[in-house]
């Protein structure tokens, strides 16, 4: 198949090793002159050591190279930058490519998730996302990762599971698209929640504790919105989030473990040095949650420690005291 | 609340501190009077540094004193020894006192989970189970935990909560016995295939895979005896079980990690040096996924390393090249 990916960061770099190794003809694009220069001279990926681009990969700045005819067409940018480099490639898109977006996150204005922002960009393509527990640096190596990926239409989610699929990396496919980019763009909101429990010197009860809690409210949110309880305990949900929180290297338990050692969240950003995207990510949940009626005790208090200077041991044990209440709404008394 | 603890182990002491911070009057018996002989003398719990049991804490090797006048009795022997210390005290339980098992495990040949083995010997007594993420040692030292009780009849449920609910230990309620039993149960099997992936040297990605998949099919198999994916989902299940996975204490995990690496289970036990449950959880969850007619592909794969000498690499292999398929059957396409 012939691919086109946007965006030659770390993630997009280990995608494009993992299609190569299926034998995919592959259009790396990137905005940038520069970036695209150093890369044909280097062909080494940011971030990924011991790998490099194979000499047919093709590396590009220029859209009309790197789109035409390609079959599918990965959206590897940061959120951030999702909606613009959409509109700047709009002209370029044919209506049968697959759009594949594999970025995590909620458009802050707008409080919608990436595919929605092709869709609302691209409404005759068919749109997927692709989501999981899956460290760019383990699938770079090829060691065994799973991961979803969540279409409207079977043909679209079968086709990318093909194209993907290899003894090293096995796709599920899901229906649910709207749970799988909500659960991925809002774990990080629990990965900060665990940090802080850390930073607090808490023991690893208390971690469990705010990770099945946490992604329990983030399901009851995109239940309300119209996802799948399964989607939530499966692979984008709390399996992202175990290895997040697990990872000595993720930016958003670090952050939290500053933050629990008494660091404001300026300070902890400015300390880890990099965007902490459950910042972002505790706003538009909290938003989300008032905007479809869900009660979220954890996002509420993450919230209060990172933007009202609230003291986070007194925040956990706001929230240990809370009401007496059932685990989950299926499973309470009558 | 007049209380008995039966058994005086490193889970049955830590409760027993648990309940003493709610000023619960407690009874502690072992069937052994050297035990009881040492316990008096020092008042140390076993394996719970920096605690001690206070004075007004009775320690008895008498059923009689043990059990007279308590209005819950505790079970918190190893569950190899649930039926039989059942059926040592049968004379003196009253119909009116709640039976609360605290113990994880399936019988072996009858397939029943502890609070069906108390059921059958005291059908007209109250019975509640207690589980979820919860160290021993944190719970005695009051670090934040949050644990389900489980019972049929919600007064039960709510009165087990309200005993032991304080600002470091928090009750969830949950009528779904048999999905947490479940759970708690099987998810060693999953820790077990979690330990066999870091020994074989693979990443978070491996693992988390390994946890997630793990609890699906648990989950699948809890669903066809009657159980609720959200009790799967909740601290019973996937909380349990990250907190199994992320111990460097755990034995099931340590027991894997010596297997992925080339031992037998029967070398990995011997070094590990104690009973690895998730061993025979294994065999347990093989019989039941065969009597209800449920595929668990790990479940498989394990027992396969496990008793038929299987390499676990090729273990790992053979899952990732399984069909294609859907994440879960709630989420896949018509």
């Amino acid at each position: 198949m012939k691919i086109a990916i946007l965006g030659i960061g770390t993630w997009g770099s280990a995608l494009a090793i993992t299609l190569r190794k299926n034998n995919h003809i592959l259009s790396l694009w990137t905005y940038s002159k520069e970036e695209e220069a150093e890369l044909k001279k280097t062909r080494e990926p940011k971030n990924l050591p011991g790998t490099s681009f194979a000499e047919d990969i093709e590396i590009t700045s220029s859209l009309d190279k790197a789109l035409k005819d390609k079959e599918m067409v990965i959206f590897a940018v940061p959120s951030l930058f999702t909606r613009s480099v959409a509109e700047q490639v709009k002209d370029y898109i044919q209506k049968e490519q697959i759009l594949l977006t594999v970025s995590k996150g909620i458009e802050e204005k707008t409080l919608l998730a990436m595919s929605q922002i092709l869709e609302e960009i691209f409404p005759e393509n068919p749109v997927a996302v692709l989501s999981g527990p899956s460290h760019a640096e383990e699938v770079s190596r090829f060691l065994p990762t799973t991961i979803v990926c969540a279409a409207k239409e079977e043909s679209c989610a079968k086709t990318i599971q093909k194209t993907f699929q290899s003894d090293s990396f096995r796709v599920y496919i899901n229906k649910d698209v709207l749970g799988v980019e909500i659960g991925a763009a809002l774990k990080n909101v629990i990965a900060l929640a665990a940090g802080i429990a850390d930073g607090l010197g808490y023991g690893d009860n208390t971690k469990a504790a705010l990770i099945t809690r946490g992604i329990a409210e983030i399901a009851r949110l995109g239940q309300a919105m119209g996802g799948h309880l399964e989607t939530f305990a499966g692979l984008s949900g709390i399996g992202d989030l175990i290895v997040t929180c697990a990872s000595k290297h993720s930016r958003n338990r670090k952050a939290g473990f500053l933050i629990g050692e008494g660091l404001s969240y300026e300070e902890a950003m400015k300390e880890v040095g990099q965007v902490v995207e459950g910042v972002y990510a505790a706003k538009a949940a909290l938003a989300l949650g008032a905007k479809y009626g869900v009660d979220l005790p954890i996002v509420h208090e993450v919230n209060r420690v990172l933007f009202e200077g609230k003291n986070p041991k007194q925040a956990v044990m706001d929230l240990m005291l809370r009401d007496s209440r059932a685990e989950s709404p299926g499973v309470s008394f009558p």
